[in-house]
């Protein structure tokens, strides 16, 4: 099997990427390990940013996600009881983000690669990347039992922090940074309409709290929890007894409760592998960093990856000028420090360690404060919540 | 001896305190534990806040600084061998700073306070605060070999982190935060004009480095040094050759050496006590709270103490509104924690930890890459640097 681009992972990277390419007449093979049910039913993020939704409107996979995601041109901060309320459009000069889950984004870009698109095979398993220095990588995969090879002139390792891609850069090119979290989320689905119209980030002495929907009829919630925590440990009444808590507020404001339909921990983790590329294999999406959650950056730094990739290459063949994809490694990098950053400082702000010092509780105090008396902090809160620029 | 306002200490903040009292007709004393020549000869910070340009012009204490200190617009960031201005008049709407060493204005104010103030005593120690809670609160003092008693309306106690007036405050009401950082400021005054016109903080692998001045021909440099540090262990050679690696550009910019004419270790603390008045006992500067220096802000933070406790209490005897006066300690300490956020972010944005991981660095970096392109970010940091808005 031949193909242009090599594609490793169905996850929204490496479907947007199959999806820019085709519309640019450069053809590509998607091998993803799952079956289809699992790729589109697995529950991850839900946060476009607005170089996400321009992206996706432009590639052509825009149409369900105007009709049933939920526009939001603000999040509210709550700590010491108070509520703020921060207004995107108004800080950014128009940008806001779109409520959105991720499991949509890839249902609708399944369907439009399979009705025009190249190959997307399912139950495929990438073994390994091989070749990337020369100017014909490949990669082996398992397929229906047997082993093939896929041979491409570029490779796109979509395949998430545990997929093969990342193994094919020589470990002595690799710097590897890492941070893990002394805490995790505990999250929750629930049918019940959403209490906030928009998502609300709370910090608490007991920890941080999210309020976040799937759709107006479903809630999903989240709780700061020990690391290592079991979902199970926690009853129904007591998770919606802490979110209350943690939710408080001296108004009238008041958290409903409906029924959990599904529960789960998430570990918060930061990690980037540097360079994001060798040779002709790229690295895009959780293949080459993990964020924790707080920032909503994950599937938006994934996005900007394969967008950088696909734009360098299109450039490529229309004019033979390697520029862009020389500098892919550099360009993302660029802006995945900028989310790692931005992703570690929501999270220190928010999140209780279990270390902290009631000096570390005034500080978070004191750059909530900041944020939500200072215009130029509350900007710098806005751009990058709402996402740094695409190149 | 009695009087309406007792001051305990004779730095910039008691001094200025009785200057502002004397000009508003309410009497006070000061008492100073040290000799007239140490108060005027001890090497403290040197930045000058606008808002307390501002306050020493309008007290009347302003004609030698405007004379020979150095108004500068802007400060240098220096990292991964790169440059980098920050305007500050550019980005806060005309708001700059003062470059005018603390010692200096502590003898502007002692030669306005002996020409007409109030009694300033000098190797007058303060023993005690007594009756804070009373309508006549005393300050035993030891002046001459003799115990005495200063009898008062209000006790400001201006007496620094080992002062007696904050254990005045009983420890059932009194919560102290805290950080130690593990390194220190080795400084070093020279006999060379400063090598650049405005100060230049330099985030390396090495460590901090900061390059200061104190005039045209007297520059003032500081190393990050690890905890308990002796400053005679580095010779002058070493300081010079490790001040030019931290500073090292890609451009021509040379480190001019000279004569070290004084070295001393700083170590780095953040404290706050809480509450800062207790009863007719108010806490002004290091008695309530230390910063470390990298904010330039611990000077200036007692400058707009003092400034609350005097138009709060000019406003309650033109008035009889005690509104002001009886919220001095939520008025201060919210400035206070701007500050301590501000110097906090600073400090660890440039300074190494000796547990400091790859990933550590790598936010640094991207910390002072966001500063450095975003106006929102960089407009945060002028807008802390030449201060928080004096209530």
């Amino acid at each position: 099997m031949r193909t242009t681009v090599g594609i490793i992972g169905a996850g929204p990277a490496g479907l947007l990427l199959a999806r820019l390419l085709h519309n640019a007449g450069i053809d590509s093979v998607v091998l993803e390990s799952r079956d289809r049910a699992y790729v589109e039913h697995r529950q991850r993020a839900g946060i476009l940013e607005q170089g996400t939704v321009d992206v996706l409107r432009e590639a052509g996979a825009g149409e369900r996600m105007d009709r049933e995601g939920l526009p939001h041109d603000g999040i509210e901060l709550r700590f010491d009881r108070r509520r703020h309320r921060v207004d995107f459009p108004a800080l950014t000069g128009g940008r806001s983000v779109m409520v959105y889950a991720q499991t949509e984004v890839c249902k609708d870009l399944i369907a439009l690669q399979l009705k025009d698109g190249g190959p997307l095979l399912f139950e495929a398993e990438a073994l390994a990347v091989e070749g990337a220095e020369t100017e014909s990588p490949r990669v082996r995969f398992r397929y229906e039992g047997r082993e093939e090879v896929l041979e491409c002139d570029y490779v796109v390792g979509c395949d998430g922090f545990w997929g093969v891609a990342r193994k094919a850069v020589p470990a002595e090119l690799s710097q590897v940074f890492e941070r893990a979290y002394p805490f995790g989320w505990l999250g929750i689905l629930a049918d019940v309409p959403p209490s906030h119209d928009e998502l609300v980030y709370a910090r608490h002495d007991r920890g941080f709290a999210l309020l976040s929907m799937r759709s107006p009829s479903v809630s999903r919630l989240y709780l700061q929890v020990p690391e290592g925590t079991d979902a199970q440990e926690w009853s129904d009444e007591e998770i919606w007894d802490e979110l209350e808590r943690r939710f408080e507020t001296d108004d009238d404001w008041r958290l409903e409760r409906g029924p959990i339909t599904q529960k789960s921990v998430t570990p918060m983790r930061s990690f980037v592998h540097e360079p994001m590329r060798h040779g002709r294999l790229f690295l895009a999406g959780d293949a080459a960093h993990i964020v924790p959650p707080t920032g909503a950056k994950g599937l938006n730094l994934a996005v900007g990856d394969v967008v950088t990739f696909a734009r360098a290459l299109i450039e490529f063949r229309a004019t033979g000028d390697a520029t862009r994809l020389d500098s892919y490694s550099e360009t993302c990098l660029r802006r995945v420090w900028q989310a790692e950053r931005f992703s570690y400082a929501m999270t220190t702000m928010l999140h209780r360690a279990p270390d902290a010092t009631p000096f570390d509780d005034r500080i978070q105090l004191a750059r909530l404060d900041r944020i939500t008396t200072a215009r130029s902090a509350e900007t710098d809160l806005a751009e990058g919540y709402t996402g740094f620029p695409l190149d």
